[in-house]
C-alpha cells in the first residue's frame, strides 16, 4: 500500500485512532478508554499500543516508512509552539505536559496536534460537507459548543490558539449566565445541553435530544418551542458569522443534528432577517456529513500533511 | 526618485489623492469633488485630472515609469472579479460601471479597487496603529460602522467581497431597526449617528459627537450616559470579535474616536465580562493613527502592490 497517516480523538472518555491514505479512505479503527485519569504516561502509552495494533492490522506491505504522520485532536486549547495542551477542562491531567514530544518519541513519527474542533473543521473540509472549499466555519453542537474556522484553506488558531470559540458569542445579552464568566453565551441557547436545560424548566421529566425531537416530531408544544427558541439564538450566530466571514459555507454537527427539521426553520427566519450579506450572497448552511468521527478525519489529514 | 504609487479615496463627497513612497511615506496630496452626480465619465476623468496634477508635483525625476500603480478606495462593495462596486448607497451613478477598467485606461497604469474600510484597515496595518502586524480587526465608527479584518496579512473579501460588514453585528437583539433589515446593529448603538439619536431621545439639542464630548468631559449626566451605553454596545462586538479571531490587535476609528475616555472604560468592562478569549490572551485594543487617512495609504499601499 502507498502512505498513510494515523488520526487521533483523544476525548475525555475514549481514545479512538485510525488509518488513513491520503485519498481520506479510512483504513482501520480501534478504540480504547482514554484513561487519563492514570496520568500523562498512561495516555501516551495508551495511544502508542493503539496505534501499534492498528499498524498490525493494515496490509503487510506497509512499513514503519509509509506512515507519514500522526494527527492528535484534543478537547482543549494547544500552545502550538510548546506543543502542549494549554487548558483542557477534560483532560486536566494534561495540562502542561509535552504530549506532542512524548507521542513523538513513543511513535517515531511526527506528530501535530490540533483542537478538536479544529480537527473536525479539517476533516469535514477533507471528505465531508466541506469538500472542495477553501473557506468554512464549523459549529459543534453538543454538551457546549465548538468552532472551527478554515479561511484560504487554513485552520484560524489566532494569537493564543483560541480562535473560534465560537460557543462563547454573545447572542443574548443578560442571557443564561455561562462558566465563562459572561451571559447568554450561544453554547447556553443552542447546545444539546441548553436544549435538556429549557425542557427541564418547562417540566419535561428525563429530558435528552433524541426524546426531545420525537416529542416535537408528535407535535407536542413545548418540545416545538424549545427547538423554536434554540434556533433562534444559533440564527443570531450564524447571521454574525456571515456578516463577519461572507464565507460560502456553513456546517453544523453534534448531538442536537437529528432534530434539524425542527430548529431550521426558526434558525434560518434569522438568518434571513438579521443577516444582509446572507440575502445577497447565499452561502450555505449544512449538517455536518461526518457525525462524530469528522475529529478522526481531521487529526488523519493533519498527519499526512505533518 | 524611485517608484512609488497613488492612493486615491473615492468618497460621496470628496476625492482625495496622494503619492506614497514604497517606505509608507505620503509625498504629495491632492483634493477635490467627487463629481459623481455628473456620471461615471465624469467620476473618472476627475481622477485622472487629480492624478495628472498629483504627478506634476512630484520630483522631475519621477517619470510615468516610476509609477508602480494605483489604488482606489470606495465606500461600497466591490466585484472584484469584475473590477466593479456592486453595491454603493453613497455612489449609486458607478453601481455596475467598469470603473477599475476605465481608470486602467485613463491612466495607463494598474489599478487595485477596494472597499474603503478595508482600505483603511490595510492603512493601518502598513503605517499605523497596526504596523508589524499580521493579524487585526479595524472598526470605523463615523455616520456607520464599517469594518476592516486582515489575517495572515490579507484582507478578507469573502465570497461576494461583503466580509467584515462589522456594523452589522447584533449587539442589542430587539434593539434599534437598521437600515439592513435586521434589530440591534453596532451601527444603530456605537456609530457617531447612534450616538447623536440617544443625545436628541434625552433632549440635547443639535447634538454632534464632538458637543457630547465635550459635555461629557464637564460631568453632564446625559452625555456620560450616552458614551457608557455605546461603549458597552461597542464591548459586545469586540468581546464577539476577540471570541471568534484571538487576534493581536483591535483598531477603532472615526468621528467618536475623541471621546475614548469616556466611551472606553464600558467597553473594556464588558469585554473583560464576556470573552474569556480577551482574558486569557490580553490582544490590544487602540485607536487608529492615520485618522481619515487612512484608508488613502491603504489606496496607496494596494497601488504599490498591484
Amino acid at each position: 500500500m502507498s502512505s498513510f497517516s494515523i488520526g487521533i480523538d483523544l476525548g475525555g472518555t475514549n481514545l479512538r485512532a485510525a488509518a488513513f491514505d491520503a485519498s481520506g479512505n479510512l483504513l482501520a479503527r480501534r478504540v480504547r478508554s482514554s484513561d487519563h485519569h492514570l496520568g500523562p504516561e498512561a495516555v501516551v502509552e495508551g495511544i502508542g499500543s493503539l496505534v501499534d495494533q492498528l499498524l498490525s492490522e493494515l496490509p503487510q506491505s506497509s512499513g514503519p516508512n509509509s506512515l507519514l504522520g500522526v494527527g492528535v485532536g484534543v478537547p482543549g486549547i494547544i500552545d502550538m509552539a510548546k506543543g502542549e495542551i494549554a487548558i483542557s477542562p477534560n483532560l486536566q491531567t494534561l495540562n502542561g505536559f509535552p504530549i506532542k514530544a512524548a507521542i513523538e518519541r513513543r511513535l517515531r513519527t511526527p506528530v501535530v496536534l490540533e483542537n478538536d474542533a479544529n480537527a473536525a473543521a479539517i476533516g469535514e473540509a477533507w471528505t465531508g460537507a466541506g469538500l472542495g472549499e477553501q473557506d468554512l466555519v464549523l459549529l459543534t453542537l453538543g454538551t457546549g459548543v465548538g468552532g472551527g474556522i478554515i479561511a484560504n484553506g487554513q485552520v484560524m488558531h489566532g494569537k493564543s490558539g483560541m480562535a473560534a470559540e465560537l460557543g462563547h458569542m454573545k447572542v443574548v445579552p443578560n442571557g443564561n449566565p455561562c462558566g465563562c464568566g459572561a451571559n447568554g453565551c450561544l453554547e447556553k441557547h443552542a447546545s444539546a445541553t441548553a436544549v435538556i436545560a429549557m425542557a427541564r424548566t418547562l417540566g419535561i421529566v428525563d429530558p435528552d435530544p433524541e426524546m426531545l425531537n420525537q416529542l416535537a416530531t408528535k407535535g407536542d408544544a413545548s418540545a416545538l418551542m424549545i427547538w423554536q427558541t434554540m434556533g433562534g439564538a444559533l440564527g443570531v450566530a450564524l447571521a454574525n458569522l456571515i456578516n463577519i466571514f461572507d464565507f460560502p459555507l456553513y456546517i453544523l454537527s453534534g448531538g442536537v443534528l437529528p432534530a434539524w427539521q425542527h430548529f431550521a426553520p426558526a434558525m434560518m427566519a434569522e438568518i434571513e432577517r438579521s443577516s444582509y450579506v446572507y440575502r445577497h450572497s447565499r452561502p450555505r448552511i449544512e449538517a455536518a456529513k461526518l457525525g462524530g468521527d469528522a475529529g478522526l478525519y481531521g487529526a488523519g489529514w493533519l498527519g499526512l500533511n505533518s
